[in-house]
């Protein structure tokens, strides 16, 4: 493909506006452009991108049995209604009315859809199991559009739907589904993170959020360095691994402790370190009281204490509430002579301590001599703690850490949730009526775009794996004017392509430099250079993720970029 | 593939609603369905034909120097307000707002999109020229939407913009999208036409649309049974073949008439043939009188006599407005002693008659002996007729045929239509600031798969051409309970697929009536039936088109399927 032929405005500065890495190289090497605010054209190199990616996609799912086909973008709004997302959806969800005043949105998603679909052609679980998908745009109002691709109004999505009549059927087609998005993000050459969901965490394998490490990500993720483990960080947990003290157990005993509030006051005052000391904090549950208690290095998790609570909120108590509720200041909570109503619950990490220091619910008082099995031996025990770095990870393996990462995909088991609300019942083998088992999966397909930018370009402009790069070779003549350095441009073109590889040949009637730069922001894995020794038969090759170059002979040529190609 | 693990929704009866052939039997046959009033799913059998229809057309475009992108689906209003076509577009035009109140569009075409994008990308002739296009989905809001795939709400669009310095490259590039265009008919295997657009007709090559002849067609298709002639009925025309006449001029003679007004009553009273009458009609166009006649044989064309004109409207006057203008009664209008405002018209044809019937432009009177050259010797000439199935093509091959056709297709040079209202200015090669030139090319993605169940399908269901069958052979074991059929479906379907066939296998425990009926439905070109026969390893082949069949050994079948499909 000659280069003079595709529209590619490369630009020599960062446009301004752009924060993100990837969104600024996108705009840069000329892969997208913005049409209004949160809306990008995919300029030619975009799209060859996004095919390589769509096609990856594809192969993927046909393989897991799943079936391709397409609804309409514009969804009825009566879909919505009548499945009670019109209302609770919010501001993100485009409206709009035909002619004749009929009420449609834009779908940013096709739950609705496909279960209407299937609800009026299929009446048997005789026709079930069945996953059906489509890549097509979707629309998000977004508030705030931003990060380019990263976060769009218009964007590029799979998304896949499975209807089966019973939950073995579901397990199995969503066991499918996440080795499909398994092994598409690993063709795609993307470095990601399977991450248990939020309904996962609780008791059951019923999402699971796929995560590309990026600085930009708007989720801080766990993971293991030793293992698959990894979990948002409102889900995440680690190994309890119990210390088993020898100390002999001391008698509780109240100890006067003026001014002495926070953990670092106790842990100075005591002499000790803030693993013997165990904080307690009140907390209104659902407008409830209720005192958790935390081993003094580690912080409780309000996501694990809501599941756990079984609360629709939960919010830390004001020091006035503290006075009205405990009649104490808040650094003198306990667990000790508590109104009847207050709710206790410890970390599992306290079960285990001896001799520990813990509030005394008494203004200016601490207890020490604490031993919680011992002295409160009622106390209901649970994962309630906010993993660190270097915690072990929860299945033993390696020690946690945290990085940023980008939601590329999700699978999700939705039961009967819209079956259910839209009526789509099936007839068991028992000829009982049932609604049908639903599970969705979703890719953001644009998104992928810049989630392999973050991770993989430089300075210099982007960098891309092989699989999805928009060329595997660049070829560059530096001077075309040269009537040698032109045909041999052409040459090494034709005979590159018929050897299969895809070439773009820079034919511009440009300086070397400019050429050079504009092959770096592109970022094609590899260049060829033809320059200087053309006549001699000798061109340049260059890595562009490691800069490695090799002269070689143009009969080598294929050769050398066979080889080289299995390196990258 | 297995039948069981797609959505294929059959139906034994013809939807109520449906009027057309290929709506009705793309219903039946369970490629789509229906989603709201003018929008359908592309269930998994149609997505598999609009897939191959994509690849077809994306070889073609890319052969031709096209490349592909992608532009966002909503459109800002500003975009469409700046070209003016905000409020001449009408009602189609589905509009919506953002949550910051910013107008949008769904774009039913991309004029403005490309030229604004091109516009902020492109500042020199050097980068010129660009053809780019995108696939993708259209919207247009109609009043009625109908015959399904035909006249939907929402549609796939090929659509392919070219830039240009000059209208040489223009002329270039809509030379080659004219060649992918009609490759791309071919390929698919559809019966087309390419039309000379309105403007084409009149002194040009600026337009040219497609038609595919169906019964179900709006416009109506005039073509030479021997030529690649076509043109829409108002823009078409025939050979003008002056019949030589040997007969003596006679002398201009006035004759009483009474009573005889029409071309019948004319014909009669003079015992001639209506190609020996001169008809005379008053017109008014945009206000003005103008005479128009006629031989007696033909018709008048209004689309025609417009252009001929230059007049913006063009309206039969009412025998009150003849009588005002011409002090006579319609029937006896004729080109004598006329008002000096009135101007005179006349079809080519009328030139060479000889002796001739026409009207005297006096109640009860009519001229005989009339020659045009010798009694109205500076009488303007025009080609003002509309031709009739039978005529001379205008090429001298072949006679005209009529027949309705369905617009799949269209090629426009659309010059600087939208560079100079929207400011998309280049420099030229002498520094010189120019608006580009620009084409536009589209095809009806979705419309073709409508197009060709029109052209092809029959009573039993829809009939696919090879190219765009979703799949190449049907596999169908009659009983799939009996296991050496089971077996051999298998084992048919594995090695049909390694030979590089796309198989779909009956695996449904249906009875045969049903699976055959089905299949007849879904109309993949090349059945293999497994019955009673199938422990002798004998099975049928049939072709869907024709209902030929033959009985092949299980080792011949291959062979036998090749030979047949190169038949087909």
């Amino acid at each position: 493909m000659k280069q003079s032929r595709m529209l590619i405005p490369t630009q020599k500065q960062d446009p301004t506006g752009a924060e993100a890495l990837s969104h600024r190289m996108l705009l840069r090497a000329g892969y997208i452009q913005q049409v209004s605010a949160g809306t990008y054209a995919y300029l030619p190199l975009a799209y060859r991108v996004l095919e390589k990616i769509e096609r990856i996609i594809k192969r993927a799912m046909d393989a897991s049995g799943a079936c391709e086909m397409l609804v309409p973008e514009i969804i009825p709004a009566q879909f919505w209604q009548d499945s009670g997302r019109y209302d609770t959806y919010g501001d993100e969800l485009f409206k709009l009315k035909n002619r004749h005043d009929t009420e449609f949105i834009l779908g940013p998603t096709h739950e609705e859809t496909f279960t209407e679909l299937i609800k009026s052609s299929v009446k048997s679980y005789k026709k079930l199991p069945l996953n059906l998908y489509q890549i097509q745009s979707k629309f998000r109002d977004e508030d705030r559009s931003r990060y380019g691709l990263l976060r769009s109004r218009e964007f590029l999505m799979l998304d896949s739907y499975s209807f089966s009549a019973n939950e073995a059927d579901l397990d199995q087609i969503y066991k499918e589904m996440r080795g499909a998005f398994e092994s598409i993000f690993n063709q795609i050459g993307l470095s990601y993170r399977g991450i248990i969901g939020d309904s996962g965490s609780m008791g059951g394998s019923d999402s699971m959020e796929f995560s590309a490490p990026a600085a930009v990500g708007e989720d801080t993720i766990v993971y293991s360095n030793d293992s698959e483990y990894a979990a948002n960080l409102e889900m995440a947990t680690n190994m309890f691994v119990p210390q088993k003290s020898h100390a002999e157990a001391q008698p509780l005993e109240l100890v006067d402790t003026p001014d002495v509030k926070t953990i670092d006051q106790v842990t100075e005052f005591f002499a000790i370190h803030p693993d013997q000391v165990v904080k307690s904090l009140l907390y209104l549950a659902d407008e409830q009281p209720v005192i958790v208690l935390t081993r003094g290095d580690q912080v409780a998790n309000e996501a694990k204490l809501k599941h756990v609570l079984g609360a629709d909120t939960l919010e830390l108590a004001t020091p006035a509430q503290v006075a009205e509720l405990l009649d104490v200041q808040p650094g003198a909570v306990g667990p000790f002579d508590l109104p009847a109503e207050t709710k206790v619950i410890a970390d599992e990490y306290v079960q285990p301590m001896v001799n520990a220091i813990v509030g005394a619910n008494q203004t200016g008082k601490h207890y020490q001599g604490f031993n919680p099995t011992r002295d409160l031996p009622d106390l209901e025990y649970a994962d309630v703690r906010t993993v660190k770095e270097g915690d072990i990870s929860p299945d033993g393996s390696g020690e946690l850490q945290f990085t940023k990462g980008i939601e590329i995909g999700h699978i999700f088991k939705l039961g009967t949730r819209y079956s259910k609300v839209l009526g789509a019942d099936i007839l068991d083998e028992n000829g009982r009526q049932q609604p049908i088992i639903m599970g969705c999966y979703g890719i953001g397909v644009s998104r992928l775009l810049s989630a392999v930018a973050e991770q993989q370009a430089d300075e210099n402009g982007l960098v891309w794996p092989t699989a999805i790069a928009p060329f595997d070779v660049h070829v560059i003549p530096t001077n075309v004017k040269k009537e040698e350095q032109a045909e041999l441009a052409t040459q090494i073109t034709t005979s590159l392509e018929e050897a299969g590889f895809e070439v773009l040949v820079d034919d511009r009637k440009e300086r070397a430099g400019v050429k050079f730069a504009d092959s770096d922001l592109i970022g094609v894995p590899i260049r060829v250079t033809i320059g200087k020794k053309a006549d001699e038969g000798i061109v340049e090759v260059k890595i562009r993720k490691t800069g490695e170059t090799v002269e070689t002979k143009v009969d080598d040529l294929q050769n050398t970029i066979k080889i080289l190609a299995k390196e990258i």
